[in-house]
């Protein structure tokens, strides 16, 4: 079929394209969540705003829709990666084509300016200020729900931008299981006599040292800095432009190295992701993590089950107590322990493995509720505050550490959240039902430091396919079987069972 | 005549358009000279390139030549800014389509990779490794020289760019009065009895607190962190996105914190300049300095003549020895002579005020070489070489310390560093027919630290023009009268005579 070649080429072309100005959007985006002055938002917005503009007009002009809906007549005759090149194209367009232009433009700005208004709220506790942007971001994300369409409900829409495919009812279904077999855990752990002190953790540490320190653990763990970079940022995040650039941010705290750590191994699970994109599929729309939640599982990898385990921190005690000399005075079981202690708390990113899923749950849930039309915007804090409350037993004081804690409603991500708790599944089916099948010596590789033979095995089944296979297929790829969140109970309890003797 | 107005409008419009591709372009070349991991050259190379692809299709546009060329008609009808703005769209269209577009393309793909090139030629002191890329940089701008025309000699074309309306034959002739008068007061300087220690002033001084120091002392001259931020690169610079983020760079040393100092305080002269450009014209063609030469007045005027002032030093000096303790085993009077000691030295940068031009001058001429076609490549590190023996006495023995010591010509500036010597002409003018003229108190406000009455004079009579007035109509209206070079060597005579007693 010479057709589909030519056409197949030409469209190749017009997604390089796109790839060039997406990546200049990426850098403006870097750039103002790591340096750029308080001031210059505004303007920046409007660049932002103009590069989306050309690239609504690049997607949505004859040529490209012909080409895509053409090649979409042929997709038997194509292989995996081309396919699915042709499937997200298409899928994007319908998006694009749902939504008046206009209306898209103004939500660009919105949320490219979104993340400097929500950091200036957070360090000044003010919610008010961020009140009516929130408000705006959820009635445009309504909006969009409502021109892409659903089934069931809203929400569905939006879930299906980051992890497609995942709808309302079947997350409702997995995370009740979750949110079950966390409770009946977390219950154990209430009554264990087990004390874990850890503030053995905390003390006062210079941010220049932990810059080294976290620098020389993203080596290790085999992020490549010819192809990338860490700056800091008001809330650490990993993005890329191509597999030759792809970036990390890291918050350092002075009295908390741990927390800085743990935040940099998970981003750098996101980062070894899309540095392991092969060089032939980088430039198409396919050239990068395939969902929120398998790029989540991939981090929270790193960061958890890698990272928080006991050989990992076993391996790496003689590193941290030399860049971290107080802590020299514990053993690797204590900072073990003080790493994994289990403890309900009110913000999202320093909870422990065990209770961060219900973070997640807390957040799902009232973001249905936004999207449902079900909330006043005066009255979100408390209902944040009252679910916290209900599901963890602690009350947020502040609006910092309540529903102002994190970035991702700023930069309009609705429908995100989820993605952080299927990650945690998906990580650990993988982990027993491929890691651990493919590389029978796999704790004693983490033992010898040896991580670099993990992230091959990561990089063969999921990095390497970048967006050629949905989610769905992928984790049936991988493992054998579809999504199932017993192999993270059972993982949970294989472990803290240990730590806290049930 | 209303079809002008409308017609201004709508030039105004794409004017902005166009100012959003290239502050987007100025952000990528920050963060490739700031942060960019080196194997993410390449492709951000084609992404620079791209977007200078939209602006060229932009530019060229017939919606848009049709607007500058009818509105061209109109130029009587205009205001100063409104003339400035068309003259100038006019100006660059006639040189975009003397250009073929694809040599344009490639050529800009070149530049925007060739500062990476160069960074890493410079550390190895490897010159074969960046002689290709320099071959090919030369060789566009010969080719460009053609295109846009001259009147007697290629390298005018050049000038031109960055100096509107500079010759070779003007400049040959301020140089010679310059070069004549600097080697009578370097004579002079070389029979004086008085000796300087400069090694005073180095030291170890740690990385940190000079950071520190340099973000203060910038904030101390008017510079507005609110609308700006310092990071650090190979080169020091300055760049701007509109008037409300304009940054800079600076290279710290840890043995020797004042140069790192006077970087900083030459950037903060260019970033005041572009920070006091106003609101109304900041999304226009006439949004920023007027000329390099004018813009080097400014960095230049900041760095020598009021930085390396006795005054300033004097009421610095406090700020000083508080953050570089080694200094305070020496007076303020030690260190105004040790930072004007004068002595022939090979690097540009370091150059002390004095010598400072003669480098240019041996850069000026090469570059007159280079675009004549007169220098064979292989040779070029030995026509530098000569060139320093010749002029100052002193003989790099690496390429680093000789031809690889400059970024320009890897950015494709070939015709820039005459704006150098050019901008310390019209400082000294400036000074000595209008700020001493303005403000009778002049050197008492540098003693109280009012430098911001200054940079209000500097605002109203410089900055705040914008491009308005070319460089010839600028320093006449400030000064009464033509560029003159004896203000300059008036102004270094008598500073001169009283630090080396002739």
């Amino acid at each position: 079929m010479e057709n589909y070649k030519e056409s197949f080429k030409r469209f190749l072309e017009i997604q390089e394209e796109m790839k060039n100005i997406g990546d200049a959007q990426g850098v403006l985006y870097w750039d103002m969540a790591t340096i750029m002055p308080s001031k210059g938002v505004e303007r920046r917005s409007e660049v932002v705003g103009y590069l989306s503009q050309l690239m609504y007009k690049l997607e949505t002009g004859k040529e490209y829709q012909d080409l895509v809906f053409g090649l979409y007549e042929h997709l038997e005759e194509m292989n995996d990666k081309e396919k699915a090149m042709v499937k997200a194209a298409k899928k994007s367009l319908d998006f694009m084509k749902k939504i008046p232009e206009e209306e898209y433009l103004e939500y660009s700005k919105l949320v490219a300016s979104g993340e400097t208004y929500w950091a200036e709220a957070r360090e000044k506790n003010d919610y008010e200020s961020f009140k009516p942007i929130l408000e705006k971001i959820v009635y445009f994300n309504k909006k969009i729900a409502g021109y892409i369409g659903y089934e069931k409900t809203p929400y569905d829409a939006l879930l299906d931008m980051y992890e497609p495919g995942a709808t309302v009812e079947e997350i409702d279904g997995v995370f009740k299981e979750l949110r079950d077999g966390l409770l009946v855990l977390l219950k154990k752990i209430g009554e264990s006599a087990v004390e874990i002190d850890s503030s053995i953790l905390k003390g006062e540490y210079a941010i220049e040292p932990q810059k080294k320190y976290n620098t020389e653990l993203a080596k290790r763990l085999g992020y490549d800095f010819e192809r990338g970079a860490i700056a800091e940022s008001a809330h650490p995040f990993s993005t890329n432009f191509g597999n030759k650039d792809v970036r990390i941010t890291t918050a350092y705290s002075k009295e908390d190295p741990v927390t800085a750590m743990y935040s940099t191994i998970h981003e750098t699970g996101h980062a070894i992701y899309e540095q392991n994109i092969p060089d032939d599929i980088t430039k198409t729309n396919i050239g990068g993590g395939v969902s929120m939640g398998i790029h989540e599982s991939q981090s929270r990898y790193y960061e958890n089950i890698l990272g928080r385990g006991k050989e990992f921190i076993e391996t790496e005690y003689l590193n941290m107590v030399s860049a971290f000399e107080g802590l020299k005075n514990y053993s690797p079981e204590d900072i073990y322990k003080a790493i994994n202690k289990v403890e309900p708390s009110l913000i999202r990113i320093d909870a422990d493995e065990l209770t961060y899923s219900l973070h997640i749950i807390i957040r799902y849930e009232i973001e249905k509720m936004l999207i449902n039309g079900e909330v006043n915007f005066d009255e979100l804090p408390q209902i944040w505050a009252d679910k916290y409350t209900e599901y963890l037993g602690v009350t947020p004081e502040s609006y910092a550490k309540g529903v102002l804690q994190d970035v991702h409603w700023s930069g309009g991500m609705i429908g995100y959240f989820p993605s952080y708790a299927l990650g945690n599944l998906y990580g650990a089916q993988m982990l027993y039902k491929g890691m651990l099948r493919d590389l029978p010596n796999y704790y004693e590789l983490i033992r010898e430091g040896k991580v670099s033979e993990i992230t091959k095995w990561l990089a063969d089944h999921v990095h390497s396919h970048g967006g050629t296979y949905e989610p769905k297929v992928l984790i049936e790829k991988i493992t054998g079987e579809p999504l199932n969140a017993k192999y993270f109970l059972q993982y949970l309890e294989e472990k803290y069972s240990k730590i806290y003797g049930f």
